[in-house]
């Protein structure tokens, strides 16, 4: 067995990119095919592509209505008005006729009288060559309809048709494999057992291989097995034109596959210096590009992006990305980490006049915030970061157009955001929410920096018992706010079915494991204020350092046996069927500026609140109370 | 046989859309099927889908390393390493591995020494839950991976089977029914016999839906017949979901489909104030839509756009249109029709920081200005029109990204430009060109007003007979300019193969059917001041009037017949086959300000003219000598 190899090296991107292209040049060249143009939407021609017929065919009339000698209508006017007799003077045509000497001119349906004995009579001369479309107008024959490389779109394929064209030269589309590895792997599906993990990496590149006009063919997962990963990668290097073996490319007890691509070809990078994404592998076996890809999802993504993408775009002649880029303003603070390129995904929305750009999860196995995530920022290796306020280059996953309708929401957790998320844009087509997750706190200092239109908070004020409406008066002063009123939920104490530690409040909470909310968190305020009343230290809470970000986490890890305790919702509770020690009511709410509530989007937003269906919805999901949601409260500064 | 309508309506594109939807209103459903993940790319969410499983599905490493008992490793430190015992303090564990009680934190493989007897030493403590993913960090059971309505990219498809999902419910895909009808109508590949025209709008309108997100059908082509034409509609309207039944819907003796509709269910419109695309129907049979479309492609086009791909959308819940929307600055006035919303064609180019866009022809059959667009802008019917230097909104059909390296060129057509069009993007990958054809002239003008970066010119000075340095001299005065070499071309007079009429000199152009080029053209130029120079009137050539835009589509209006004679290049005879009487060499170059020289695009561009690639094809058509191809002059001024 192969030695654990702990060190991968840290090549910038671009120059990894480019040995593996060099690596590649010798070997790798775009095939051609001939297709039929009727089968050829989204295909790339090989090269330029020239008429083989005049469109139209002939000299054609342009109207409807008769085909005249011009030199016969002269004279003709409103005062001296000239009989045509038919099949001498004109005759009959429709739009697309062929018009043919000695006919060189039409004239109008519009502009024609029938006499009744099928002569007709003009009242204005008719020049030559008018309402004529010429032989050629559109196409020429031997003129070029479309160059090399092109990417056929519709109305080229209408166009190719009319100059005579049915089969054209295209690139040919790459043949991709795909091959999943990993003993621990389990098919979508299946019944899982401990240690599994669900194999879905193998499905997202099948759909980037079409989406970047590749065939792609996915290996069923082979086993972290020197000689069965080398029989696949041998199998796959001589079948097709790429090859993508997913994981085993760290520096794991099984992660083979650097050196397997070793024995059987060359190894032209093993590690760049991008994050997440690290441990990429870039080979060439059998003269065929392999790309080994790390096994967590944004990894993946990532290292496909980089190095796939544009290895299958060089066959394929399609542009690597079609992303549009737009410049943001940055909400938080990103260092460079300096040893690597990092690509962080962000949230970005239009907020009085700004695009801004809140950064999610930075975790490479954090799947869900790519979903999420309205684009990427990149943050270069040899860059000082960004500061708070500065502004980045986000590449975008969704349409600009988009951003300039979406309710941008900043702040504490609640399953109602997902609901209004869901319903809003049925209820407001093309209206969108977008909303990072930051706790109660962060929330407002967002809203008060200007990159958010709502706050939704859940914040007690201990002096007046009440919530939310005293902390915005203190953020923001003399500025004119409201409060849109969202539910009433209970905030408790969520434990294992059947409370085996037989806990009955806080009190109770130093004999077990605790599970704590992130810092500015409403239930980790909560927390903290309810440990103050009952005099008990945080030393004396075990866990009290271990965060999880939303109260479904906090659920999941205590339904998962690795807490036995945590503060949370029991909307929560309930959907992960856990028992719950009621510790007090709260309201959650969304903060806004006042000048904000006439923006279409916030009122579809507030309409929403207000609609039948989601408190229907609210119902079923249980734990709430929604008797005024979607209310306006004007806070009195 | 029903009367010939020939007055269509006149409604506002919005209300003509409106009508049809209220009309389809009671009778459109979206309908949702169960599709598996694995297969769902492109496809729209019919409902918010939740995780059925947690993601990671337990706690587990996100290190290759060991696991540990945190508390088992207190006090460690460079000066007090501890050692560890497997299988009592810590297990080997690699990425992804399960971490269970008593385990609690992973230490990283690079942070560990062995023993060598299977023990490890480490040098620092771990704390509680290091390097531990918690079960649903990424993805928690019960949380919304999806809203409704969305449509699904690759890395949904990996989330989705991580969070235990493997079949959504989507919308269906809507059935589209495509009939053409037209006795005359051609199958793309048949031998063409007079009056065919070739069928090809049927094949764009199915590329059209399937990147629609709809299943095409089409028909084969149904002939100018009442009976026949009712009972394909009829048919379609009982198997499709939408119906789109391309011509015969606008004023012509055959045009049946407005009266059949009517007879088979209720038509809405018929006639809307759009240019092209004026005659539209639609109409509801059998609860369904069908929408008729005009023969023109351009109309055809517009029609589809603006009333089919909007029903489409209502059905497979996609976004109707992903096109990008751009400012540009205008080079042409553009009146407006004030009775039609207007779609011109432009095409554009960023020049000096600008984005300009340059109409292209405006007829409803010039299908090829269509495919040569970068996009349309659009003029309101109750607009002033736009003046030359006004702003307006282009909707693209490329990349934006793509018009920053693009050359924009306008002036003298020659198919020199084809060829560079052709090799560029090959050469210098992502450098295009955009080439609008103005005639000399007006490319000049262009280019002092900054619209274009180049224009190709080939104008003779009378005073001095060199041809493009003195007019350049004389428009741009003090501007430092310069000029890059193209190529030396013959201009002639263009005849019928055989030579019928005899014609040997301008002299014998009064005694045939000339055509002529458009006002601005060099060759007009030329041709005016050689019959100056013979002393021959304008008036003494029948069809001095008569204009066409190219050399090709002169040559090809004398090979159709309609004229005899003409004056353009000798390649354009010979690609059509005619006979040339030479009437004298000229200059065909380009003419740039000097500081656009240093553009990186410009030098791609230069370098193309200098590649041998482009001088072999040059020698391949004939008819030019191209020996100091892409050189550049500097002009004094």
């Amino acid at each position: 067995m192969p030695r654990r190899n702990l060190y991968l090296t840290n090549i910038p991107v671009e120059e990894a990119l480019e040995r593996f292209k060099n690596a590649l040049e010798p070997h790798v060249k775009a095939q051609t095919e001939d297709i039929e143009v009727i089968h050829s939407l989204d295909r790339v021609t090989a090269s330029a592509i020239l008429a083989r017929c005049n469109s139209p065919l002939y000299d054609s009339a342009a109207m409807d209505g008769v085909a005249v000698v011009s030199a016969a209508t002269h004279g003709a006017s409103e005062t001296c008005p000239l009989t045509l007799k038919h099949g001498v003077d004109f005759i009959h045509v429709d739009t697309g006729d062929p018009v043919k000497p000695p006919f060189d001119a039409v004239i109008m349906a519009e502009d024609i009288n029938d006499t009744g004995c099928g002569d007709i009579i003009i009242r204005s001369a008719a020049a030559a060559w008018q309402h004529i479309r010429p032989v050629g107008e559109d196409v020429v024959q031997g003129e070029m309809i479309l160059p090399g490389g092109h990417k056929i779109r519709p109305i080229d394929i209408g166009v190719l048709l009319s100059g005579g064209v049915t089969r054209i030269s295209a690139q040919k589309r790459p043949e991709v494999a795909i091959i999943p590895t990993g003993t621990e792997l389990a098919e979508p599906g299946d019944t899982l057992k401990e240690g599994d993990i669900i194999e879905s990496n193998s499905r997202m590149f099948e759909a980037l291989v079409r989406k970047g006009g590749g065939l792609p063919t996915r290996f069923a997962p082979v086993a972290d097995d020197y000689g069965l990963i080398k029989d696949a990668l041998q199998n796959a290097a001589r079948r097709f034109d790429l090859v993508l073996v997913s994981a085993g490319t760290s520096a794991g007890r099984e992660d083979y596959t650097a050196s397997i691509l070793r024995e059987l070809g060359e190894v032209t990078v093993h590690g760049v210096a991008m994050k997440p994404g690290k441990p990429v592998i870039l080979a060439v076996v059998n003269g065929k590009p392999v790309v080994g890809v790390p096994g967590y999802p944004v990894s993946a993504y990532l290292a496909y992006e980089n190095f796939a993408a544009p290895i299958l775009a060089s066959f394929s002649g399609l542009p690597e990305s079609c992303a549009p880029i737009v410049r943001a303003v940055l909400t938080r603070r990103l260092v460079s980490s300096f040893k690597h390129r990092e690509y962080v995904r962000v949230k970005v929305g239009r907020v009085g006049g700004r695009l801004v750009a809140s950064p999610l999860a930075r975790g490479a196995g954090a799947a869900m915030s790519l979903v999420r995530a309205d684009g990427f920022c990149v943050i270069n290796r040899d860059s000082e970061g960004v500061e708070a306020g500065g502004e980045v280059d986000v590449i975008l996953n969704r349409r600009p157009q988009d951003l300039e309708h979406t309710v941008v929401s900043i702040g504490s957790h609640d399953l109602l955001l997902d609901l209004i998320a869901d319903m809003m844009p049925n209820l407001y087509p093309g209206i969108h929410l977008s909303s990072t997750h930051v706790g109660s706190m962060g929330g407002l200092l967002s809203l008060k920096n200007g990159e958010a239109h709502i706050a939704p908070i859940h914040l007690l004020d201990e002096a007046t018992g009440t919530y939310n409406i005293q902390i915005i008066k203190k953020l923001f002063g003399k500025s004119p706010m409201a409060l849109i009123k969202g539910v009433g939920r209970v905030q408790g104490i969520m434990v294992q079915k059947g409370n085996p530690l037989g806990i009955a409040g806080i009190g109770d909470l130093t004999r077990c494991r605790y599970i704590n909310r992130q810092r500015g968190a409403g239930t980790r305020l909560l927390f903290d204020y309810r440990l103050k009343s009952k005099g008990i230290s945080p030393e004396n809470i075990t866990g009290y350092d271990r965060e999880a970000a939303t109260h479904m986490s906090v659920a999941a890890a205590i339904n998962g046996g690795s807490a036995d305790a945590g503060m949370g919702i029991l909307s929560a509770a309930m959907a992960m069927g856990l028992d719950f020690i009621p510790v007090g009511d709260e309201r959650y709410d969304f903060a806004i500026a006042a000048e904000s509530l006439e923006l279409s989007h916030i009122r579809a937003f507030i309409g929403t609140l207000k609609s039948p269906g989601l408190l229907a919805k609210l119902k079923e999901l249980g734990g709430y109370t929604a008797d005024n949601c979607g209310e306006i409260v004007i806070i009195d500064c």
